[in-house]
């Protein structure tokens, strides 16, 4: 069985594509042209799924939209999971961050009811909050470092002597990846591009996870300079809104492949560029 | 209709108590006399609501719990909150961090589906993942400032000059306190006695949750003293398997009971002696 980093890198090569996409559905976003069903998270994403898998190289479903929608959201979203093809690695984005015994149980949801790959994780509470992702070697947890909302530095940006909170966070994933043989990464926002080279040279050896491409800004010239790790694993660029929203109309597929291509096709671009 | 501070005095008041239950059952615990049911969750907790809520003051269920059932757990949830009386106030403990226009899709989540009063929420990604849990007077947030855990030290002990770093999320929340009318508290784990009296000196206005007591340890006589707003509004002191699994026999009801009374008698005759 593959490690979750191994699974990464499998398919960013067999998909030429650093591209995931954020399976990050609001009930009043969806297309009229779906119809009614019961189950209309589940059958957006589904089809969002089937026109862009070989053109990415991982899907991240973020918790709060499919809880939204109550028992029958986590519903879809297990059946969603279970759709998405074996080859391409899922990252749960819930943002864990919980004592010990009760980090187990997230484990247990995202990993066992949800059948996550990896999931997201805040260094708030330290290593206890972390250990019970990484528990078992084929999974794995990308710890926030620097977000990519306005007010992320209220917190991430205090200083530490010289070294700012986010950096620290940094620091302290790559030292439980070492702990934890090689499962854990970093979440670095794209919309402060600087602070990716910061991040990079923290933690070399460690896959980044970089939301903000798309709806949030960003910068992808600096996600593809800084994003890749010493041994050539790529950063994992989500898009959203820019993806799962291209059209609104009954085109939604088609222009979700074409953004997700778009998407795919410039960041090679940019990989060309930088050599 | 009364807000979140409100509901919360007034049921101290009228249960002259400051016990919270935490309503975090694990399937493999529950009493075998329980029988089988496709919902044990819901019917062990609705058990214990209906043998505590008169002598307790909140209930506290960890989302994790539940999530860990999948679907079927996140069900559960929902019917027993809907199940707690009214006058009793329900924090769902989600430790939610997420940008903002995610964290409307959590307090839509914990507030319009699952029905709770207010949430714990982390503070690493500043005020953004706070605002949508307490756009709405009637509802209220818990910060995390110190948690109970053994790792807590990681990164909530750093010093920023001569302030931690889980003081200054109680600063923090102090201030968006003010920004957003009363609707704050903070999490202060009973673990760290010490720094009770410390995060009350810098939030004096802001109710504190306290857990830790019971199968964490914590010192309740530190609780008691420094636990209470400048206003009044006495402490959220959690106990969750101290009281939930206080029996593993057809008696645990009636030992939960006996264990939500003896608490709140332990933390009366604190009081009586603090003056």
């Amino acid at each position: 069985m593959y490690t979750f980093r191994e699974k990464l890198r499998l398919a960013q090569n067999s998909n030429a594509s650093w591209v995931c996409v954020g399976l990050d559905p609001v009930l009043d976003r969806l297309p009229a042209s779906l119809g009614k069903s019961d189950k209309p998270l589940l059958e957006f994403c589904n089809t969002i799924v089937d026109n862009t898998h070989d053109v990415v190289s991982a899907y991240k479903p973020n918790l709060a939209f499919w809880l939204a929608q109550g028992s029958s959201g986590v519903d879809q979203l297990q059946r969603l999971i279970e759709h998405i093809p074996d080859d391409i690695p899922v990252i749960l984005d819930g943002k864990f961050g919980d004592v010990g015994h009760t980090a187990e149980l997230y484990a247990l949801a995202a990993y066992g009811q949800l059948g996550a790959d990896a999931v997201t994780a805040n260094p708030y509470l330290g290593v206890d909050a972390i250990s019970p992702f990484v528990a078992v070697a084929q999974h794995g947890v990308f710890l926030l470092a620097r977000t990519s909302n306005p007010s992320a530095p209220d917190m991430q940006n205090l200083a530490l002597g010289d070294m700012q909170i986010y950096k620290y966070a940094a620091k302290l994933a790559a030292g439980w990846d070492l702990e934890y043989s090689g499962t854990c990464g970093v979440v670095v926002g794209a919309t402060y591009p600087g602070e990716l080279a910061q991040i990079r040279s923290i933690a070399p050896d460690l896959p980044f996870l970089i939301p903000g491409i798309g709806a949030q800004g960003g910068d992808l010239r600096a996600a593809v300079e800084h994003g890749s790790t010493a041994d050539g694993i790529g950063p994992i660029i989500n898009s959203s809104r820019g993806i799962i929203y291209a059209s609104s109309g009954s085109d939604f597929a088609a222009a979700a492949r074409e953004a997700a291509l778009t998407l795919r096709d410039r960041i090679n671009e940019c990989r060309e560029e930088a050599g």
